[in-house]
């Protein structure tokens, strides 16, 4: 088992960061933050993830471009404009970029770039102009709450964490992220923006290693609308300040890196879930005993994406047979799903209640089950009872009114 | 082109089907009808598609044993309960035949069983037992009203259409149908119930060969909320007693029959969408000059199945950046989909407006979008320029508020 600590100081708790948010304008008629930046004093090896949607922001090509080394120092974000589906939107990314590296006194080929908000309304350059060199100025190793506020949109709390963990030579690492979900979250992946710093010493190439495979089961699990993003990025930097022995084979450090690392990226991913757009719960998912790993993921994360589901647990309404639904139209589940086994419970802070048993209703008490749909997080344990004993997980959240509301008029 | 005229009498149009519609008491605590039954004088030739959710209410199950001979004279249909994931749901599907065919006097194996409502709660047979035979007693040429309010669980207006056409030569024929859909519209298939009656004559093997094609860009091009319900079906009755010479195989009598098949589905099809729960408008979307079919369709219905679309089109605001966004998320599409070559114009009864060409904003005149988009039927186009020329099309309706309030307390 990893032992760790959760530590303060968010991205900049790492060894060699240091970060800020300030609003400069792009966030009209408003005065909250809306750019961030996060600095390394040396260059970092790195590594990201991007959107799957086909439609890709300017930003993401870019930052792509950028990450092609394995190297980045900086990463600079700005919300309230996805700079997506614009004719200038290359050109205003890498000058922002380019903004960002000369105030930093860095290469512009280090400074990665990300983007949030509406989508095809063009970005203008000037509140960079004066906002990045006021940011960069502002830069400071107690900027992480700042940032995590920048990267906001519609997000209700800033989203953050920060855990220290020891290698086996007894060296102290830290690992600390910050990030931004809200709407228009269904993974593929993460549809949100996520940035982790660490001052393990590690290769780009194991960190490009290791995204995907946490990335499907943290960020890549959470549903809030099934909205895949254009803008989707995750990003790790890591400085190699904590003074280990460079990790560049899968050994025994690895292993507790990876462990860490799964940490924050689980933290973040239930953040993200639990403030959905108009949210009021957290909704977990756990399937237990599937055929296959794909089955496991499948099912779980078609239970937290149904609308009907979201709909019932909001109002605390043990409508289960909404979740059998969702479990029978999952995507590629295995021909021996068989859901005359299936189990499922609901869970809380304040119990368990079973009420379905072999894929049929078993006698409960509404009471009971209303009182336990009636905490913030909520779970939803599934046991598919197949000998293979695959499991895999989902975060989503409760679908309101107050979802509606919130994106009937986001332009405006 | 088909030429049709448009007839009163829904599924008692065609010669030979009467109709009837109850309240018998399985919708608990209103005196709303829950009991429809659709009668032909003779045996038909019948075929049927069924949902594709893995998980199977027990009157799918009875019904596809029944359709195995390709013959039906009787369908019946409960409202208020989904006869799904309960310890006795196919002796009560199989005890509804039997009493339906009892009181008609015709084989139990020639009656279709259908049920829609609530997952997981036991149906007792009591309220049928008293049911059945006095619906029955009530059947008659007229009734195809109550049959159509009868199979209504939260649709707001019954869903119905009967046309006449002619046949080479000069044989008229009748189609007509009822439907209900409502929530838990994602076809695949059509999350729905759809009985479909006609008087041509026709084998069994071309009905059930020409269902699927035309489900596919009618009732599967219907998206509500996402969810696929366990209780899908649409079934189709022919009584051969219009007196055209039976068809076959493919002629030309077959291609004037699937044109005007197509009429009445795509009818009932956009009457599902219109009436999506909470919805206040139908919102179709046109998708052309697409690399290939899955492209198509899977772009098309993408779009109107995004809850940040559907948002936005409910408030009237041209966001169209979701719409590219949605776009690309699609699933399945081509590799050379290009989003730089793609235009989007918004349209309605009240005009059309071009937002995106080239896959970048242009300038539009938001009052004027504002004024298109308040109408209640909204189309969006998209043309992606691309050589294939193939299009597609698909249905949805907008999310609103009342959608939440509908499904937060659905049980109770």
């Amino acid at each position: 088992m990893l032992e760790y600590n959760i530590i303060e100081g968010g991205v900049c708790a790492a060894e060699g960061f240091s970060a800020g948010g300030l609003h400069v304008g792009i966030k009209a008629g408003s005065n909250k933050k809306d750019l961030a930046v996060i600095y390394c004093e040396n260059k970092c090896n790195a590594a990201a993830l991007f959107t799957q949607n086909k439609v890709k922001a300017a930003p993401i090509k870019v930052s792509k471009a950028h990450l092609a080394d394995g190297k980045a120092q900086a990463i600079i974000v700005n919300s309230g404009n996805a700079n997506a589906c614009t004719a200038n939107g290359i050109e205003i990314a890498e000058k922002m970029c380019e903004l960002s590296a000369k105030s930093l006194g860095i290469s512009c080929e280090d400074v990665i770039v990300a983007s949030t908000g509406v989508i095809g309304q063009e970005l203008a350059i000037a509140p960079f102009e004066k906002g990045i060199p006021a940011l960069v100025a502002n830069l400071n190793k107690a900027g992480n709450d700042d940032a995590a506020q920048a990267i906001m949109t519609t997000d209700t709390f800033p989203k953050q964490v920060a855990i220290e963990f020891e290698l086996s030579d007894g060296t102290k690492c830290k690992i600390g992220g910050i990030a931004k979900g809200s709407g228009m979250i269904n993974p593929n992946m993460a549809t949100m923006l996520a940035f982790i710093t660490t001052d393990i010493d590690i290769s780009a190439e194991l960190l490009e290693w290791i995204l995907p495979p946490l990335n499907s089961h943290t960020f890549n699990a959470v549903s809030v609308d099934g909205d895949t993003s254009t803008n989707d990025m995750l990003c790790i930097m890591a400085s190699g300040l904590a003074g280990n022995k460079k990790i560049v084979v899968r050994n025994e450090d690895y292993g507790q890196f990876a462990g860490a690392l799964n940490v924050v990226m689980t933290d973040l991913a239930r953040k993200m879930a639990r403030d959905g757009e108009g949210a009021t719960k957290l909704i977990e998912c756990y399937v237990e005993n599937a055929p296959d790993d794909k089955t496991a993921n499948s099912i779980a994360k078609s239970v937290v994406s149904s609308s009907l589901v979201k709909a019932a647990i909001g109002a605390a309404d043990a409508n289960w047979g909404r979740i059998l639904c969702a479990m029978g139209y999952a995507a590629d589940i295995a021909d021996d799903f068989d859901v005359s086994k299936a189990d499922v419970k609901l869970g809380s802070a304040k119990g368990e209640v079973i009420v379905c048993r072999n894929g049929m209703g078993v006698p409960f008490s509404e009471k009971e089950a209303t009182a336990i749909l009636s905490e913030e997080e909520v779970q939803i344990y599934i046991d598919l009872h197949h000998p293979a004993n695959v499991c895999g997980r989902a975060f989503g959240c409760d679908l309101t009114e107050e979802y509606v509301r919130i994106n009937a008029d986001y332009r405006s």
